[in-house]
């Protein structure tokens, strides 16, 4: 292998990271942000540590795939393009289709297209990027990394809805899952931080960022998630309602005199901690003010209680637990949270030792010596996964 | 006191038992079906084991409420109406407002009309039998008992939902659970029966009909449930769906071209192990189905499933569990279901012996000898509960 790119394109904006493999060590990294619109910036963090920002108004998709290139170049980093040997391109939807990362295909890239009534924020704009790579580095081999097909081998009884079974026949109404990626990188890690073989822990990731999310691991494979059809559903987050009765949503929908895609669009973005505690989604601002707005706190405590359910959910499921982890922003960083999480668990063994907690944004174990259930916190790497992943499948 | 009356009226029926009190004898009990509507059935059961069932069409509620009356005089069990001293009422929806059950009074009556936004089919229905056993009965205690009173002093953690928060104040956006009725008597019946004060019990009780709940109980008072602001959220039930990602419901209307109030309708009457198995809301029909149609299995399963994921967040929030109770149609008479819902809660400590659990509508300890947590079947007597608070609240 040679150099290798991780792409993780969201609808606005395009992560990115070059790696050496199979090293795996960072060469690059960058982030173009408000593509698109006025006063797009272009971010680069050198290996050396050197950093480079940008503005320029309304950089498209293809601009951004093509400047990281040309910078790459003007920076030093690439001789020829032809260096890049690999791609990898995170996608949201993979439906029940990818149970694994794929290969590039025209077949591929047309499945890609059409399972956007999954994403349709993300798959056509990830699609976009494949195409864009594939005319600027013809020769690399480029593979989709799905963040769904983690979930698509779960037992039936937790992917169903208890709906009309047609609706899952017909419309593809099942969980599907979300933040496979990270969740798949923390797991692993977790084993191998811990010595053991994935196979033999029954262990709980905790993705808490501003989207958050739950997975059970079972026998090395994902046994359940509190994502659902979308990315809506289970713990609450940062803008995100999370789980909810859907009779409520139909009622605020006729009180507030709205249709249901903008109901829809209050729950994405409206709700959650920001929601509730009617200052913001990020959990800082309401840990600074928790002691002077009650509705700080509030926020705080309903998010500490909606991951503790499901964790409690999932220790019911898995039949004992292992270990769990915390990764993403909150998790990696909320030194707090992550105490008050522990906090609530200790029916199930869990605790957190607040002198090994007292750091932010890095890999340690933090339960008690000895503890029942090991406490990691675990930064996520999803590039490092998606380039894994070109890695294990290109030829 | 004497003769006391509880009334448990549907949109479409009215439940009725009437009791000597104190001693809490049953006298006489009875049903009135499909009212108005052509073929109603007026059904009753005397002490003796009598039986008299007629069928005549368009039976209003006030002719009904009448014809309980007049026939307990022709029967032979009332020599005059005066004997009833008290008729309890339950009532679906009580808001915030009613934290107990209330005698009724002008204003409590003109309450329990303002609250039919949170129960349109039951509240306006219940408030007229309210206001025709008045007239009936003019000299008896009348009392309102809520089901959603047992919630109204969850944790403001528990019961609020994850959205903005002024939907809270200006529309009451917040669980208020349902069954509560039953939940408490079983809870109350549970302390009993192990000999224990409820308020030192973590308790989680679980109503399993056609409608299924689960209640936490901790220190005497209800902690969470699984209802919420309707009784369509929670666990699976026999046509309800229970929780489910609220975008998904919008994904669906719109595939369907129906509005939300036909899908929030499909939510209520389709789904479940309704919708699921294709066959039957009915567990019994799906018992014995099960071994050659695989959806009846997995509806079953399901059904399991979302109990058991209930009972584990639960217990993390109660950090603890001391005994588990099944009540209602399923609960009551579901051998083969009590005994899987329990063989998956072996993680903390629940198990059933299954020589013990071989019976139907019985009260029995089913766990083991010694066991960690007790397991208890526990009918429900929902009317038993309404009289209770008639007696305790009149005066």
């Amino acid at each position: 292998m040679g150099k290798t790119l991780a792409i993780n394109a969201g609808s606005s904006t395009l992560k990115w990271k070059l790696f050496e493999m199979p090293e795996e060590t960072v060469i690059a990294s960058g982030l173009v942000d408000r593509l698109n619109l006025p006063g797009s910036i272009f971010k680069v963090k050198l290996a050396n540590g050197e950093k480079f920002t940008d503005t320029q108004d309304n950089i498209t998709n293809q601009e951004a795939a093509a400047m990281v290139l040309t910078r790459l170049k003007s920076y030093g980093i690439l001789d020829h393009l032809s260096e890049i040997t690999g791609v990898g391109h995170r996608i949201v939807a993979g439906g029940e289709i990818f149970k694994d990362s794929a290969l590039i295909t025209p077949e591929v890239l047309d499945q890609i297209k059409s399972l956007k009534d999954y994403a349709p924020l993300h798959n056509p704009v990830q699609a976009y990027y494949i195409e864009v790579f594939q005319q600027l580095l013809p020769d690399a081999q480029q593979v989709a990394v799905f963040d769904t097909s983690l979930y698509t081998d779960m037992p039936a009884v937790n992917y169903m809805y208890s709906l009309p079974y047609e609706y899952y026949e017909k419309f593809g109404a099942r969980k599907y899952g979300a933040h496979g990626t990270s969740h798949r990188y923390v797991a692993h890690r977790t084993a191998e931080l811990l010595g053991k073989p994935l196979e033999d822990l029954k262990l709980i990731t905790l993705h808490l960022g501003s989207g958050s999310s739950v997975t059970a691991f079972d026998h090395g494979q994902a046994l359940d998630t509190s994502m659902g059809f979308t990315p809506l559903a289970g713990v609450m987050m940062g803008t995100r309602s999370g789980d909810i009765d859907a009779s409520l949503v139909a009622f605020l929908a006729e009180k507030l005199q709205i249709d249901m895609p903008a109901m829809v669009d209050i729950l994405n973005h409206k709700s959650g901690l920001l929601g509730v505690s009617e200052l913001s989604p990020d959990q800082r601002d309401l840990e600074d003010t928790q002691d002077e707005r009650p509705k700080s706190k509030l926020a705080l405590d309903m998010f500490v209680n909606r991951v503790v359910r499901y964790v409690g959910s999932y220790v019911a499921e898995l039949g004992g637990l292992d270990a769990i982890v915390f990764t993403a922003g909150s998790g990696e960083n909320g030194i707090a949270m992550r105490q008050a999480i522990a906090d609530k668990l200790g029916v199930f063994g869990v605790a957190i030792d607040p002198a090994k907690n007292d750091f932010r944004g890095e890999e340690h174990i933090v339960s008690p010596d000895n503890a029942a259930v090991q406490v990691l916190v675990v930064p996520t790497n999803e590039e490092l996964m998606i380039v894994r992943d070109v890695d294990r499948l290109s030829h």
